[in-house]
């Protein structure tokens, strides 16, 4: 990092007039572990799974949508395969737990855990043993991708309902009221979000999830996906791939891989802020400052793509421009 | 427009959930007057000039850095170079005044007005004729490349004291103090803050430029590249080309545009806010909310290029996600 620094400061531009991007290059160098980094392997993860807690009319869309999506991934027709073929970025798609059997397909990673969790309104969504399997699902599909080339890795979501999943998760791990980290998700009206409050509060009295305890947390009030997320942050620190994460789930995510490995935090990078009033919530509790802010809510890793591309922007600075010796330009006075 | 937006609201994500890349392509289908807009051919336009009011030492980087970075550009090193490269953009790169004689380039439009401008701390900066030359030079640059295909263009910078220029232009078009809108360029002391605010505040004194006649403030107080991106922004207008501004310099050109044509003001994306102050208060001014904020203060158009990705990114999502009849994806119920 201080080799990074160090080479900024010679580039042709007055110092430190690229702002975050400066920043930026500095952080993925030390990610990295190389004075240059380069991002020219990218891939974005999207995990996907369902969520027994849609039975209690949290949203508006019907759950066949976790798994017609899937699809639509695979046909490259979604939000997430358009911005990922701009940015030069691969769709990975994991089946992690949809409540649909789905048919096979090469570009499909099939690890259905369970056919969705169940209902946190009732009970534990999964059962321990289910949280560490997600959690080793995601490593293990990590593994899988570094063979191809990884320089860089997005997360990415999908699962109807589990923008209720990441408001228990926060509730729990920040200690913020229900009421602060629970959002419009898709897009409900005010009476819909009056009752998806509710149900996050009664998640949580009825589940009693111990913040000390991040797999607890998980297990009780968590997704598939998001387990197979929280894998996938640990895996990639540990190749010392950069992370960057998308809205709100990957943040619940974050909260909760951060909670098991504090040091993973810093190679995590938040690409956006989203609309959901929990993604800020989190993301300060992460100390993480967002790049952008466009008042996305999709998911699917959209915003972590725009967030590789401003990385990859980042590290060719560093990588291509020429210093003040190299161009023959006069460097400041005095 | 109206046909964008409705497109929108039927591919397969929740109506709104890309936030202001949804905004962003109903505004490109507006300004390319297409319902699918297209951004394919990109170009940004950075023009050159130098500046008589470095005589007051108003910065810390020598007159003959101008030059030097244009010969930087033309081999490839510079900051816009390696953006422009990331998101496929040529670099046009516009001698407009600089105060050296340049050596010939196929890459290089000479197109010198004078060697710099007169300094506006004793004088007006040009000749009310030297004015129109630069803007009708600015329209002939834009029209030379709508042959090469051009669907969308950034506007650039390069000029040592041309802050300073800016910030005179900013105080007389919007009215604030010149302490408000005068910051610390390339990075300045406090004690040569308050010079250059004196300076800008005497140029502003002596020459008294009339806000109502926008050539006036031009001429007064303005720069050859400053004139040049006036011409740029009126002539990709009139092809119905969407502008991505970039930072203070360009938006002070903006600022002289859309006083010339108030309409243009719908032609306009601003790509980002630097961390000059006076950039805020001209973006206010323009009614613009800017896509990125990351600390960026470079100008040549490295703002401009961010901000092209996006539009990218916001017209591809137009283009190329599917529907939710063509993916067989559920809507919303209700």
């Amino acid at each position: 990092m201080n080799s990074a620094r160090a080479r900024q400061d010679t580039l042709t531009k007055p110092q430190g007039s690229l702002g975050r991007l400066e920043e930026l290059s500095i952080k993925l160098a030390g990610i990295q572990g190389k004075p240059i980094p380069q991002i020219r392997h990218k891939a974005v993860i999207t995990m996907a799974g369902d969520h027994g807690v849609v039975a209690e009319g949290v949203g508006n869309w019907p759950q066949e949508v976790t798994a017609q999506m899937i699809y639509n991934f695979l046909r490259g027709g979604a939000g997430i395969n358009v911005l990922a073929r701009q940015v030069g970025a691969r769709v990975v798609v994991v089946d992690m737990g949809v409540a649909a059997d789905l048919e096979p397909h090469p570009q499909l990673i099939s690890r259905k855990i369970a056919r969705g969790t169940q209902n946190m309104f009732l009970r534990p969504a999964m059962t321990p043993q289910q949280a560490v399997t997600a959690i080793e699902t995601g490593i293990e599909v990590v593994g899988g991708e570094v063979a191809k080339g990884f320089d860089i890795v997005g997360t990415g979501d999908m699962g109807i309902g589990n923008t209720t999943a990441s408001s228990a998760i926060c509730a729990a791990m920040t200690g913020e009221p229900a009421a602060e980290v629970t959002g419009r998700g898709t897009g409900i009206s005010d009476e819909q979000l009056a009752h998806k409050i509710e149900v996050v509060k009664r998640a949580l009295a009825v589940n009693r999830p111990d913040p000390k305890q991040p797999l607890d947390v998980l297990a009780k009030v968590g997704g598939f996906e998001i387990g197979g997320l929280v894998g996938v942050m640990l895996a990639a620190a540990a190749y010392r791939i950069p992370v960057v994460i998308d809205g709100f789930i990957s943040g619940a995510a974050a909260l909760i891989a951060t909670a098991l490995a504090p040091r993973l935090r810093d190679f995590l990078i938040a690409a956006h802020v989203s609309a959901e009033p929990g993604h800020k919530v989190l993301l300060r509790h992460l100390r993480l400052t967002p790049l952008l802010d466009l008042g996305m809510r999709l998911g699917e890793g959209t915003g972590a793509v725009l967030g590789i591309f401003l990385a990859e922007a980042a590290a060719r600075i560093l990588a291509e421009m020429s210093t003040f010796a190299e161009a023959g330009v006069s460097e400041r006075e005095k």
